[in-house]
């Protein structure tokens, strides 16, 4: 895919951007995620500029989700109350038009998970970011991962990444050292970002909330995605650089998240 | 309600008696709270001194409503089984006379809540702790805010205030730039804290667990408020003034409230 | 029991082999804990080398408890779901031979949690982790403490840590100012650790999902058990040594169990 790559000037002009226009437009993300990261989630919306709002319920979801700005639903604890306000916020986003970013964790071995994300995604998500392991099972190519490590690399997901795109005419992301952003046409590879963010828990989940924040404004899907990813992973470097380990870096990564600007979007960005 | 405010040096005295008093009795504070702030409204009982006993299924928390020294009820995330616990420990609070607070989270156009939150108004919380937009809605005078977010400003909230502690023979407190509290009566308005206390979640949830843990050592319910107040958001400047971004902001708070004192809350009030 | 006491320096040695072992292999635990800990749990997981997994419905767990190197049961806040979840995962454990810890938090007065806490008991815990008042509850030899607070010392404890051990076959561990762990036949009493650990939420409960870090790799579980109180109390001790409150001890504490050496163990152990 690499023929439609997009330029690197563009991507990194269009971040700053954006990520001026989140925090000027606060926009309001209902997430509907795990009891595990739903703190650290709620603190790094609020950090990058956005409005969390964590609607889990049936009867509040679909609502919701249609006064939203960006909606995240994340499979890592579906109990059950949380699996239908899922699927009701779900088609309630996609009839409103509210972007909505499907986060399948750990799919593939684990049953319940399995067959909801596959539920959610012929609801049609503007955005599916997970590791390659997650992008395999949800394209029916692979037996998945244990729990929410990747045991496939991101280059043998970049098939099926394009074909899930393909299929909901929208973005997948495909979280690894290197990042796969593509919409199955254009296709960009990121490579910033730091080990640590792969040893706090929530470092993958809460930057689909991002993503469904930059969705908000701006509905170049590819753009708003590729934008969420830059500031995320270099405001990751900006804390590794301060940090002592992986509880000094959770805290610095805050802090870096509300103080990263687009000018160090700009100098740092890695971008392929 | 001007005629009726109390002496600033009155309200800090009691402060600062106060705290000596919830961190030699370590009050056992129960929550029944939302999956987002759970773990941080933890933490911040556990700094300022209090026991912290988050008992909220419907088979225990009425029993433990009883032996608690107060109970925190809070609609941020109301699943269903959490509801019926809220129910059962707001009714068993109120028979025991053990001081409850209700935080009515995003109430006004999310209709599970709302109407919860009526029902155990009804019940007559011995403090209601909320932005002005849910002081609004509770009083049935407004729409509700969107989420956490206060779209209407304490000054709105005045008269909404007053007629919720008529009804309930409690005591009020709206939160904002600058915190109103009342119990129809008497009421106060207090100036500290800091912006980042927004920045983090959890900074207005945490606030209704500790009134809780005052309101235990305390039985005039305005005063036992107040001193949350006071201590939560002296601790904050505090911490403000040591902080990088949110991230170091919300360590540094919890740092504070373990080490506040009654000098430091006499010397930085601003009570009018 | 201190004619079956270990000699300290076999205890100390294994420890630093064992936390090699973790760093290594990354041990997959299964964690079904309470909402309050639940993202610390998965952070002190994640710091001391291994891999957390929080699969806490009654559909994924039971399977899964097949497949991870260790469970972790803790009942903190045991609401219906996960209630079903923990008798799956407990049962499905024992016939795979997965080795599982219990955590009975806050075992005696509540009825749900106590009555749930036998069942499991029954069906015999590798390792049984609690205070002394929920180990005298669990051996039907006492009526718990009030929450999470242990109102009995680790000495009332002695013989009904004994009774419980020889009822599993497996190894019980009481937490207190000297920790104590036995296996009804050997015994060690382990002095590190720091109050801070009792000041920030979740200080005991993820110390049990520790334990099943080091029980996935060494079959000698009253080994594994102390090597995982030894890592975890040492790394406490250094990072009260950098922390100015139970905030910033938390996240030292995450930073430290990154850090700490088989050396640093070595050194610091107070066995006796």
């Amino acid at each position: 895919m690499t023929d439609f790559a997009v330029p690197e000037n563009t991507v990194v002009t269009a971040t700053a951007e954006l990520l001026t226009r989140v925090r000027r437009q606060t926009p309001l993300v209902q997430c509907i995620t795990n009891d595990v990261v739903v703190n650290f989630t709620a603190n790094v919306l609020l950090a990058v500029g956005a409005a969390p709002a964590m609607v889990d319920i049936p009867e509040e979801s679909g609502g919701f989700a249609q006064a939203a700005g960006g909606v995240l639903i994340n499979l890592g604890t579906p109990h059950a109350e949380r699996r239908a306000a899922m699927e009701v916020a779900a088609v309630s986003a996609q009839q409103a038009g509210t972007p909505w970013v499907l986060d399948p964790v750990a799919i593939g071995a684990l049953p319940v998970r399995t067959e909801l994300a596959h539920r959610l995604y012929d609801v049609g998500p503007t955005i599916v970011r997970g590791n390659a392991s997650e992008i395999l099972a949800l394209a029916g190519a692979g037996a998945g991962g244990r729990g929410v490590d990747a045991t496939s690399t991101v280059g043998d997901a970049v098939r099926a990444a394009g074909e899930i795109a393909q299929k909901t005419g929208g973005v997948v992301a495909v979280s690894g050292p290197v990042d796969l952003i593509t919409d199955g046409r254009r296709s960009v590879r990121l490579a910033n970002g730091h080990v640590w963010l792969t040893r706090v828990t929530g470092g993958g989940c809460a930057l689909g909330a991002v993503m469904a924040a930059f969705a908000a404004v701006e509905s170049d899907t590819f753009a708003a995605t590729t934008a969420a990813v830059l500031v995320y992973t270099v405001a990751a470097e900006q804390a590794a650089a301060v940090a002592g380990g992986p509880g000094s870096f959770a805290v610095a990564f805050l802090d870096a998240l509300a103080s990263v600007t687009g000018d160090d979007v700009e100098r740092r960005a890695r971008v392929s």
